[in-house]
């Protein structure tokens, strides 16, 4: 292979993985002298779009329209795919701001970006259907979907989608763990239409209150607001909705100020258990500044038309409280179409689907599955033991000095990331140190080896099912995809320690950029990266900056500022629509 | 009675009935001199405040909170009423923009008000209930109603309210001229949910047409959207959508625009047929540049789940075309619980609800209605003849000269409105012309009196129901209600023509403000008063300012405002939410 020949195809990688870069390419071809032919990129693309032309497009199909899907689709640019997205909601929705739509902080309609305006702006052809797939057929590899239109067009329409790459990103439902009456009488706080639904509950809980038929003990039942689960989503809608009572409501419904009770429950022992403590007590002090009724240790046990009934843990008794509404927010479950797509594969005693580290659903051919409805199972150092040993020892000597490591550490690292959060525990500088601290030795074997790493696969853990793991995935698959061809004659991942060469990909890995928890009176805890906490108004404003920031377009950008100031200037709207 | 105290009375009944001129009067009691004690406003109103501190507070009760009941409301001011609101709905709303939410050209919550917002505001007791009242009880003086939350909160709470004076304002409902099938597959567009419905009907019709399996003439019914009456909702909906078709969704649907259809069916020979000719000519021209598929003299006879069947006027055959939603808006029916009450208080074979010129129902005491729910009948000069000629012979000679009129021609004219109307048209300078040009004489008897005004009745026309109408109607009455006290003692209305003394108020007159029919693409017709015609872009800008400006509070304004602006700037959501 000539020098030039390999000098156009770096320069063809490094242009397609890098499109921005191709100006800088032509500078430095030009100055280079006798390549000038390719320096331009047009006859590079023209080349590449007949080959695109030559072989029949990949058939793309993504699941979804959520976090993941979304930022998979908005981050996919190789033109070489045919994209199908099915998923039953025409839009994106910005759900971190769900709690603010529930009592009018922000309007559903500015949290949302239709997919089509996505869709719109590719420059190759993505399809957009509104309907739910309801099977997976992996034999054939097709996926069975329905329409969810609710008009008076007939029955519902059935179809069927080929793919040769599937992406599933269907996301999660709200989990009752099977507590009897929570599915009839409770809210869930996930989708747009759950918001909108509290908000017209909550009206509707005030008005009904205000009837002079309604007796002193039933009014107080009505404006008995109890939320379930004290996680992000239940602490910042009970601080959201005390908000909206106190600045609005109050001065509407003057009489019934007094009567209004918000109850917070909480299985565990803290709310906000996944914060750091100092959130927690701060959130846990603020909320009982502001009368919100807080029990923690409280199972609930069932959900009646006007009573709730929880077991307290303390005193072990079941205790019913009458309610005028419950809000269910504990966590989430999967979706029956996953549930039985992964009975299908073999994935039988397992909650949610399984993927490895590069998101590829395990048994699977050629599907990914992000966000919510998956979980990626990491692979263990112990298990892969020997072949990194051996990988190590060219010589098959079977005994290795800690220096022969070296050429193999950076794979070790980036397969494994659990080894990197076990050295930063252990205040360790490298791999190396790691070996030696534990030996002393400068030589070991196997079974040293072994002993030097038994911890580290203890440092594994599952990464959270927030929009921010999703919306990394999203981006980090479709760059997978965008870089597929060259990636395969390049392969840039890790070693392969079980077989030979080198992974495609580097494995995906989640960078945590921090997570608020706003607790309502413009006060907003933040943890962010470096264990740092900030907690008060100035967080608040952090997050004003933050969310507005994240947002997906410059329309719900604009929206969502607009709608703070409205409710600054005008207060939030009460009337029930 | 002492000019002093005389002086006093005076100078309290204008500073009631025009609180602004407070300032004024202190200006000029102090050059009186002498008077200084009545020119301050507190004591004056302390010592009205006790007086109403020692009666019995009268009990109003409204019905409704459309455009009659809010404006009654806005307009009250005299705090010795205790007032009661009751509606289904919590808030205001704008309804003249009902068409433009159909497709977000603004958003449903810009154009609503909550009546707690106006109640609040109010310095007096007054109480809002969100209930339905199903039954009048005329006899005790009573209204029954029921609660309308939706909420899991147990049946429906009934209560009662007592009332002294009971306003009704509670509407009309759409109209089906009994035609089957449009209950159950036709939209109306009366409410705000009612538009919130249509515009997701839309989308999901849309989405629909999108899908893979759907055949291609399935297609075509999907996106046919019939629109039946030509009236101004009507057609400023057909405009609408068209706008809504072509400014957004042709970009986000590529592939569907050439199938989209739209129909506007309208029974009599024209659209628009209260507007000048002018108007329906522009109009109908637009429609037919724009593609707008227009059909008059067509009736619809059915419609089922997925055809729309007229008959024809021109060829006497019954069409049926299949439909993706159809939206009627052909004119408005009574409710049902004010037949009930029409049928209690004898008004059996009328249409709506009768009231005389002061607004009060007829055959009832202390019961007012106003808005779409009633209309006003209108006193015949015939039926008065003899009363109005024996008024102005006050020496009872049985003949009159022409100037002998004089005297009583502005209560003529003021009770009996026709005249001006009549005099207007025959272009006659004054009431004494009339009498002088029929007869070229000076002097009549009452038959040649009653000749000369033969034609008058015949100038009489119900006012139409628009929100124009009502709202003049809540303003008027609520000033009536105002004044009371004062009018009881001395009445401004005109003379008693069949009695003595005088009317206690001015009848109530309609001003004609003008008429807008927005035709989508940024033109609009307007019919302004004194048979003005404008139409264009222009005329838009004038309905932007005019709409503007007639919001009920600054929150509306702005919020419809900056909805105009998003939708210039980001166009038009098409979230299926």
């Amino acid at each position: 292979m000539s020098s030039g020949y390999r000098f156009y195809e770096r320069a063809s990688k490094a242009y397609y993985s890098h499109p921005h870069l191709s100006k800088l390419l032509v500078v430095s071809t030009i100055s280079g002298g006798g390549l000038l032919a390719f320096s331009e990129s047009s006859p590079l693309r023209s080349t590449y779009a007949a080959d695109v032309g030559d072989i029949k497009k990949k058939k793309v199909v993504v699941l979804g329209t959520g976090w993941a899907g979304t930022s998979f689709l908005k981050s996919l640019k190789d033109p070489s795919y045919e994209v199908q997205v099915v998923s039953p909601r025409n839009y994106f929705a910005f759900t971190p701001l769900l709690p603010s739509v529930t009592n009018g902080t922000v309007e559903a309609r500015s949290i949302v970006e239709p997919i089509r305006s996505i869709v719109k702006k590719k420059k190759f052809d993505v399809q957009f259907r509104e309907a739910e797939c309801y099977k997976i057929d992996t034999q054939n590899k097709k996926v069975y979907c329905k329409s969810t239109q609710e008009s008076n067009l007939g029955g519902s329409e059935e179809f069927t989608v080929d793919y040769d790459y599937l992406v599933i990103a269907m996301g999660a439902r709200s989990n009752t763990f099977n507590t009897p009456g929570v599915v009839e009488h409770a809210h869930f706080l996930k989708e747009i239409e759950d918001a909108r639904r509290i908000r017209r509950t909550v009206i509707d809980c005030f008005e009904r209150a205000g009837l002079p038929s309604v007796s002193e003990e039933e009014r107080k039942k009505i404006l008995h607001f109890v939320v379930v689960g004290g996680g992000p989503t239940g602490v910042e809608f009970a601080a959201e909705l005390h908000d909206f009572v106190i600045e609005d409501l109050a001065k509407l419904y003057p009489t019934l100020k007094e009567h209004v009770k918000i109850t917070l429950l909480e299985a565990g022992d803290h709310i906000l258990n996944m914060f750091d403590k100092r959130i927690t007590q701060f959130a846990e002090d603020k909320f009982q500044r502001d009368g919100i009724n807080l029990k923690v240790g409280s199972m609930v046990t069932k959900v009646s038309e006007t009573e709730i009934s929880t077991k307290e843990r303390d005193t072990g008794k079941t205790v019913s409280i009458p309610y005028g509404m419950v809000v269910w927010s504990t966590g989430i479950g999967t979706r029956p179409v996953v549930t039985d797509f992964m009975k299908q594969i073999g994935q039988t005693n397992r909650r949610v689907l399984a993927t490895d580290e590069w998101l590829r659903v395990e048994g699977c051919d050629s599907i990914y599955a992000l966000g919510d409805c998956a979980t990626i199972n990491q692979r263990k150092v112990m298990e892969d033991i020997s072949a990194i040993f051996n990988k190590a020892d060219k010589n098959n000597t079977g005994r290795l000095k800690v220096d022969d490591f070296k050429e193999v550490i950076n794979d070790i690292c980036e397969r494994y990331p659990q080894v990197e959060i076990h050295l930063k525990r252990k205040q360790l500088r490298n791999f190396v140190h790691l070996l030696k601290n534990s030996q002393g030795e400068d030589e070991l074997d196997i079974e040293k080896f072994k002993l030097a790493l038994t911890e580290v696969d203890t440092q594994m853990k599952n990464l959270p099912a927030t929009a921010q793991v999703a919306a990394q995935q999203g981006a980090y698959l479709a760059e997978c995809f965008n870089r597929m061809k060259i990636c395969e004659t390049y392969p840039e991942g890790p070693l392969r320690f079980r077989g030979t060469g080198r992974h495609r990909f580097h494995p995906f890995r989640y960078k945590h950029l921090g997570q608020f928890a706003p607790l309502g009176g413009e006060q907003t805890a933040a943890e962010l990266p470096g264990d740092w906490v900030s907690i008060g108004h100035s967080t608040q404003w952090l997050w004003y900056s933050v969310y507005a920031s994240k947002l997906v377009s410059w329309r719900t950008r604009v929206l969502v500022v607009s709608d703070w100031g409205r409710r600054f200037i005008f207060g939030r709207d009460s009337s029930r629509i």
